[in-house]
């Protein structure tokens, strides 16, 4: 029978530890460095012929950097005759360039995806993709993974809160479809934060669909990035009449003033997945970090054994 | 007749304003600047569609974030209608890396070559590559410029030096035929430095083969990274009787110790293009840097005109 072996890059190295322990596996022997011009070096150090192998890398900050020892590791894997190139992408960089929206824009996102095809990927597990339609992004297999459920035990079983008097909020319009998910499990309503800008230049109004008075908002969305938008519904929510407010995510991105502004919001609690590792200075005691360790390997397992992986996406 | 537009990404930005000066246009309007979270943003400000354009970019130091912003902007520029889309590189970063030298590693010089191909080139020009062997691993039409000439004509005519006396020194068997072109140009002798390890883990011996005594050196090659060892040849030149020494190569990567090194080193001037731009910490009285401009200017006018660029290569 095929080998499978696991590969760990430099973006998420504990993740990626954690997954080959579900597996039972050690993780596989390579070193990722850098010559002095700061070019990468690679070296895979154990064999790998004819092995299902399995590559974990988050395109996070640095996302160039660690998108480029993927594609470098991806070719190194196929050159070293591996059965299956399989890429393990908790956090798909570059997902939210995934349009045209202005004229001469690239499309990032697709651009990534041909990126990892011509490398030697022939199959990619992704995780929450900011927009579903990246899948058609690629012409190998895909498999596309949700957190709702690990969130969502998260506060039906080891949150503490009253789970009869809980409402689930979409950020926007375009996370209803989330928060609708969410909210089934939690058996709980929904309300959505309608933005509009009245005017060019004018500041953008916060309006909320559905009643919060009163209640436990979970604001539940897929990236927080800088994390302005939910500090700010956070605001209008509590102003709305909610009693508290929680949030939460897949991917904590948490660039630039996002974790001083998490700290100084009126948000109880921000909960997230381990897709993307949270260095020291992203740290604070209202983050929780939800491990999708456990998704991940029987995912894993699941490819390599060749069954379905679709009962583990809803 | 199709327009020609020529952007700048950047690596590069002084020797793409010289070559957009040369041809006579100006640079075409774009902007590269990075989201929060460190993802690369580009706009394209002026209509292409239908032009010839060319994008200049060195794949230099930081290689991976240049390298990125090169295949985004390949990517916008393709999705804008260009008619051809130029990659004009005056330096190909991972050229280093093209072969396998040892078992399961990546051969990162062709995946570089295959992810400009997907981005969507057309055509890529590139001077001195480290292996002329790098133009066949494009599919698309490569126009590969060479620096001996311009290096060649600052010896002749601006040095100053006794071209009577003149030796040239290829620092390896690899740079023979470069050296033995330089030497055609000036009508002087070569030498060869011939490196050799007499057993593991004991230093390597420089033994020259040529006869530099009383004779001005010039080492050539193509690439200075470290300066180790053409400081090291320089000395062992010296010892050998030559009563001066002089550098040249076209890609000034000058990574790490290599300033410090050529500055303390019996190299009496290093001669070097601008194919890689050199920020203030790595210039140095001792280092000149030729411009490339005029080069790439008139392959990029011929490559619009659909007229050969053959005699520009030798
Ligand atoms: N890394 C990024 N940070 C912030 N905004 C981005 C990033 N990448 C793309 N965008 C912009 O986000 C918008 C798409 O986000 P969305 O409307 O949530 O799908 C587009 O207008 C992009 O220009
Ligand atoms: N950026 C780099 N810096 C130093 N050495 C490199 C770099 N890239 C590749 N190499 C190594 O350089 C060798 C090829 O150089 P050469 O023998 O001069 O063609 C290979 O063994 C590579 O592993």
């Amino acid at each position: 029978t095929t080998k499978m072996k696991i590969f760990a890059l430099n973006s998420n190295q504990k993740l990626a530890e954690e997954i080959a322990e579900h597996v039972g596996l050690p993780l596989g022997k390579s070193s990722v460095t850098h010559f002095s011009d700061g070019e990468i070096q690679i070296n895979i150090e154990e064999s790998i012929r004819g092995c299902d192998v399995f590559i974990v890398q988050s395109t996070s900050e640095p996302v160039n950097e660690n998108l480029m020892e993927l594609l470098i590791m991806i070719d190194a894997v196929k050159r070293a005759s591996a059965r299956t190139v399989n890429v393990v992408m908790p956090y798909y960089g570059y997902a939210r360039q995934d349009r045209k929206a202005r004229s001469r824009e690239p499309i990032t996102a697709k651009l990534v995806a041909n990126l990892l095809e011509t490398a030697g990927a022939t199959r990619v597990i992704a995780l929450d993709l900011h927009a579903p339609q990246i899948q058609g992004f690629f012409d190998i297999l895909i498999d596309h993974l949700v957190a709702v459920p690990l969130l969502s035990d998260y506060f039906l079983n080891d949150s503490g809160i009253d789970l009869d008097n809980v409402i689930i909020v979409s950020p926007d319009h375009g996370g209803v479809t989330r928060a609708r998910k969410m909210a089934d499990r939690l058996k709980a309503p929904i309300a959505i934060i309608d933005k509009r800008r009245p005017r060019p230049n004018v500041a953008e109004v916060m309006n909320i669909v559905g009643n919060v008075d009163g209640k436990t908002a979970i604001i539940i969305d897929d990236i927080i990035d800088t994390a302005g938008t939910i500090s700010i519904a956070a605001s209008a929510l509590v102003k709305s009449g909610a009693k508290e407010v929680y949030a939460c995510c897949t991917h904590p991105v948490l660039s630039g003033p996002a974790v001083g502004r998490i700290n100084d919001s009126v948000i109880k609690e921000l909960i997230v997945t381990n897709s993307i590792a949270l260095p020291e200075e992203k740290k604070s005691p209202k983050i929780k970090q939800l491990s999708v360790a456990k998704l991940m390997a029987e995912t894993i397992v699941r490819v390599h054994e060749q069954k379905s992986v679709s009962t583990l996406f809803d």
